[in-house]
């Protein structure tokens, strides 16, 4: 199943209300559960460099399920999966990527944000996703 | 100069009217004037595989400073830009990217929109551009 | 909605059941309604080639929901869409590659075949879509 | 020389049923000598960014000869591989992907799994080659 576009855009719309709150100025990206762009948003004055991080963190949250910043916690030096970002064109595994789950539990697609510290762009990701769904997945089964 | 958020958002709002009423389901992007990704959106039931060739009709339009089926008139095989589609990580040739120009003269960015027959790509594209600037540009000087 | 494992499975078998009475090696390549790999398959001796030749033509048809062979006719020089093969990292555009769409008319995911005649690719994608579906679309809506 | 189809499969099959048996849901890659994609299964709910991993990790078993996760142990900062990911398309230098040895010490292929821990990515990829052949290459001469 995939986010529709209804959904999209709320989630952008909750996003972006949340980044003025906090007065920063980002991109925000929503991908389907193929990981393919469904709508995209970038704020005046927002970083050029932050398109594609959004958009990456948004195809990182899908691509494995989870926020962006667990994947980063496992791939650190030593870590079990140090090296991963070099797969899947390019993955950014620092916070601001959050999957979107629907009420059943299925993964529908992902929310990326950049633009600001990592714990701004996480909270915007977390205000873009509770308007439309939660970011916790069952373990299993789930369905994509 | 850079399309703003607003303007890019009324583009998108308008195009996507337009293409409602031709009963078509569109990607629609916007870049600003250096060809980075300002707003996108995929109507439900969009082709997927419209995603990437919106954005790259967009991308053209800026680049070029023209109408992306124009490129195409002159990168036919034994035209003068045979081949120009392989620059700039891959162009999108024919009909439906449209620049942006300002009350100025001065391009601001670009549409691209694609999901339908190329006729209704370039008219989803018009009625974006419509209702926030033109697309002729002066000969020269425009400013990027 | 995804294609299942087990739809992939069968339509490969099937396809590869084709592919011997025709005397062919194949790859065969089924992708999901977001154009992700689901089951890939090369016959020994089939061409190396192939391998991306038939996951491309997977791709191109779930991206644009028809036959490859579809587009191909209106990617020619002077055609309406000439050029389009640059998009999404390379398209194919001749025949063998087919669209999935299930019971309900939702398009499912692709196979796309490559090793032979594109007579004989088109025929084995055939054989491999008609045991799990079908591979024209409504015009509209659809889901994905 | 090159593992066969038969063999592919066998190993495929083989890891499946120990990826049911540790409840994970993964996508298991086999290449040939040639490190070109044999065949490909992904299980249904797998993670969408494991096709690319799994495919990566057996192309990198087989590119040197040895479990991908010998190679992690040599690419950590201050080692003597370090940056060695960044060669060949992107490694994938963690544990899940091993080399296919015939009964002859010849490297005929690998076995790339992806979806888990890397502790289950590389339990599955162990069940996979253990039907087909072994992982341990004499130290030289091996054939490709």
């Amino acid at each position: 199943m995939h986010v529709n576009i209804a959904a999209a855009e709320a989630a952008i719309t909750a996003a972006r209300k949340r980044a003025a709150e906090l007065g920063t100025k980002m991109c925000i990206a929503v991908v389907d559960s193929g990981a393919d762009l469904k709508a995209f948003y970038r704020m005046d004055d927002a970083w050029v460099g932050s398109i594609d991080i959004a958009i990456k963190k948004a195809k990182t949250a899908v691509f494995f399920g989870m926020p962006t910043g667990e994947i980063g916690k496992l791939s650190q030096p030593g870590g079990p999966l140090f090296g991963i970002e070099h797969s899947n064109d390019g993955l950014i595994t620092f916070p601001g990527g959050l999957p979107i789950v629907d009420e059943d539990g299925v993964l529908v697609g992902a929310i990326g944000v950049s633009g600001s510290s990592v714990e701004n762009d996480h909270a915007v990701a977390q205000a873009g996703v509770a308007v439309v769904g939660v970011s916790d997945l069952p373990a299993h089964p789930w369905r994509t």
